[in-house]
């Protein structure tokens, strides 16, 4: 079973690395962007083979080690 | 117009920070895990309000940009 954890910085929070990449799109001549946020997709290959426990692990995982739960939000997909 | 690009290291290409992460859930106890590989998400606010039209531009912007295509595959989302 394969869970996938999509990481991403809170509202408010300032993304640099974001940022960066909004204005180096713009040196390219991709005008037609507004905003740019960057975060991380972390893809987990699970023993588990029950769904619901797995959701319950990797929620676990994500809040122990995954996010930064101060700036941080995510969410989880088991596939 | 939101598009949602994934960026993942290809199969075969080699994952430290993965690695990295695999074992850290292991000395946290998290022992049902397999396998872990980290990718981008990368989130684009754009002013285009037709959706093959902003698809196209943003495979562009992947493949120059976004993306380093020979380590690494990507895929979009438009929401």
């Amino acid at each position: 079973m394969k869970a996938i954890v999509n990481v991403y910085l809170k509202n408010g929070v300032l993304d640099p690395q974001g940022k960066a990449v909004h204005h180096a799109l713009g040196s390219l001549g991709f005008l037609g962007v507004k905003d740019v946020r960057i975060g991380k997709q972390i893809v987990l290959e699970l023993e588990a083979t029950d769904e619901q426990k797995a959701r319950e692990e990797v929620q676990e995982m994500s809040e122990t080690l995954l996010a930064n739960t101060v700036i941080e939000d995510f969410n989880i997909e088991i596939v």
